[in-house]
């Protein structure tokens, strides 16, 4: 028979197992994590109708859209788990309770130029607080601690949440007359990580044409840093020259004052005036999240405030709070810079268990016993030397291997053999389930993330 | 602005939070079964090439693939979640380590009518053991035990597990001359227990053109049952007039022999000779798994042994044995039926804090302090009358509220409100961390489904 080359698509992930493990561990910990901070899991669909997921309309992203027709139907799949979040409250909004916390994990679809590290299909990991008509800044305040013990639960710990206000922006181009300018003054200002203050400075006179006191004013600005109370202190001196600027310091000083008892300490935060996520959407606290050992992946968690979800669907406001995760981007980059622990148990089975009889029964009483204490186990019944089911166990790296022979059977106790220290010790099943169940959960106390 | 009416297209399952919990639920204990018994995880694309999805060609499923062209390239979404590892083992086969044993939750597209009940984007909960040219008959033994302790995890207890060979049916038509009309009597068979057996018997006759005593032979056979034993007591007395019979009724012996070891209790089993899931694909022993109480529904596990994995896309033999839940279906019927339990909590959260005074910080001190061991907690901060603060509770069914005013955070206490019982006490913080930990853990513990 003539055969079809086996092939998946250039830009979809597809994992080997062990990768796959702690692709799993790691969403495990975000549904956790997530779940901890009172965010309800939601799963929408894939494929919406382009009306309703197109609502919005225009922009880059339309371009990128997988859209098609199946029968009458004009269908779409979703690009991100914002749209659908707002087709969700809005259709649902009498039967939600608001706030609605939700989280999302889920695959999106964007049909990107194919390139190393780019996908087409990839996971966002979403969570919005959704209030109905009004949504206080405590929700904004949440937030932070809510990255940074995620962020600690999957292992990292030189990380920064930069947060931001976009009303501080707009309130101090406003009192400095730069309102018409502002969305080039922020994305020349986002360069300056990148290029340096000499060069922001340069391109602010020559390419948006401002003059060089007027530059000089948002280099001032911008240069504003230290601790959260120093940048406070910095941004007071503006107070009381634009309303807008104003409520947006009082939202930062409510972000910031209470993130002692959120247990988040002070240097995993930065108050940071050069971040503003893009120009439409956000119209409050915004957040970005760098890893301090590699800033050229950019924010690996972001998000903000939104003053209006679903306004395409309902003349309800609902404002929000958000952020997202580029889960399946995040892993990419977590595999290359080899930041993935290899400590962690990422073999398909904790333990193989290898009968060495003619008679199965009592190796299969053993895997049901370690099993009944979650000890993931594999039987190993293929017809095969001893060497070669040895080697099985070594490829997968299953930690444990459990020997029955006529003798182990005999005396009622099973053979264990440690793979990574190659000690062997002979013990009664049931205590064998306890002994592997301590190892592995010791191994798997390993963060997943190793920095 | 004209508001896009949003809805969410029609057989696409789109739930509520306090379902979408209860469904998630389901997916973690029925990944944590799979992985219990050494499977590992497996994620593939939802969008595959065409050519590769579609190589086996024809047949009523092509008809109803979501296909599509974007770019220059002819796609489609996966319609099961067989193909998608043939695809993935034959790839990436100098890769994996045989017997590869994966499960994969995910979602599967079929245009199929709408109706209710179907659904056109559902998640199948596959698990597959693939062997590299031989995989010995005690994988397929272990099958039967995979069902019964998901299930029986799941909360189920009134189910059976119905078990046949396909060479068991293949030889006994064989040695009854019969093998060109087996098609035809398998399909008129499979309708026993929905008509009984004096309509299949005229159906043999009238509809088959069967000589009435070939069709009396068929019921003679088909209607052996009983125990285990009795059932293989049965079958020996066709033992040696066809290998192919004699083949599948020792693989029947292998599988039924071990069930006490794997603990499976036999009134869960039962050996059936009516079922054959299908004609092509199984070639050896096959499942089905009927709710005791709904039979109606048809089965809610199936799988079987197949020889070949993947032909369309390599030389290699890769038999198997798989079995498939449709998820997304059986959550539906579980709905339908009122089987979900209720007393698991299925509220976005187990805990929410109201502060009651104007300094947060207590407030936000005892959510991280409950968010610390895992308890999922919401911290209430809308300015709303405290009326509209316990009615959001009430509303989500939160389990437990903790207030805290100015009395308590003077005392260094909390008020915890059990909002089942209307119980209030005050405690430590601390304290009352491991009491609330402790009640959800008790509510908790109830098996999701409630027969």
């Amino acid at each position: 028979m003539a055969k079809v080359t086996p092939r998946t698509l250039s830009g979809f992930m597809e994992l080997l197992p062990s990768d796959q493990v702690k692709m799993e561990r790691i969403m495990q910990i975000l549904r956790d994590s997530y779940s901890v901070y009172g965010f309800t899991p939601l799963d929408t669909p894939v494929i919406e109708s382009s009306e309703v997921l197109l609502a919005k309309g225009g922009g880059e992203t339309e371009k990128q859209i997988y859209r098609f027709t199946k029968g009458d139907s004009d269908l779409s799949l979703r690009f991100d788990l914002t749209v659908p979040l707002a087709k969700y409250v809005a259709a649902h909004y009498g039967e939600l309770t608001f706030p609605f916390r939700r989280y999302q994990i889920g695959k999106v679809y964007r049909g990107e130029r194919a390139q190393r590290g780019r996908f087409r299909e990839f996971y966002q990991a979403d969570i919005d607080i959704i209030g109905d008509g009004s949504l206080n800044i405590m929700n904004e305040a949440e937030i932070p601690a809510i990255i940074y013990h995620t962020f600690t639960r999957l292992g990292f710990r030189r990380f920064k949440i930069h947060v931001n206000n976009r009303k501080i922006l707009n309130g101090f181009y406003s009192m400095n007359g730069m309102s018409e300018k502002s969305g080039e003054i922020m994305r020349t200002v986002d360069k300056l990580d990148k290029i340096g203050a000499e060069k922001v400075r340069t391109l602010l006179i020559e390419e948006v044409k401002m003059l060089p006191c007027k530059a000089e004013t948002v280099m001032d600005f911008m240069a504003i840093c230290g601790t959260n109370a120093e940048v406070i202190a910095g941004l007071e001196r503006y107070r009381g020259m634009d309303s807008t600027f104003d409520e947006g310091l009082d939202e930062l000083i409510a972000v910031t004052s209470h993130l002692r008892e959120f247990g988040v300490p002070e240097e995993n935060f930065a108050v940071d005036l050069t971040i503003a996520r893009g120009l439409d959407y956000y119209t409050g606290t915004v957040y970005e999240t760098i890893m301090t050992d590699h800033p050229e992946i950019g924010s690996v968690c972001s998000g903000g405030r939104y003053d209006n979800l679903a306004e395409y669907y309902t003349d309800k406001k609902l404002p929000g709070v958000g952020i997202s995760i580029g889960l399946t981007r995040l892993f990419y980059v977590l595999q290359e810079q080899k930041l993935l622990s290899d400590e962690v148990v990422s073999s398909p089975a904790d333990a193989l268990v290898i009968p060495m009889s003619e008679d199965l029964g009592p190796a299969i009483s053993v895997a049901t016993e370690l099993r009944s204490v979650g000890i993931r186990t594999q039987l190993y019944m293929e017809k095969k030397k001893f060497k070669a089911r040895m080697s099985y166990a070594d490829k997968l790296a299953i930690p444990f291997v459990i020997l029955l022979g006529d003798d182990e059977i005999n005396e009622g106790i099973c053979s264990v053999k440690n793979m990574n220290s190659g000690e062997q010790i002979k013990l009664k099943p049931s205590d064998a389930a306890v002994y592997i169940r301590e190892k592995i959960d010791a191994l798997n106390s390993a963060p997943i993330i190793k920095e």
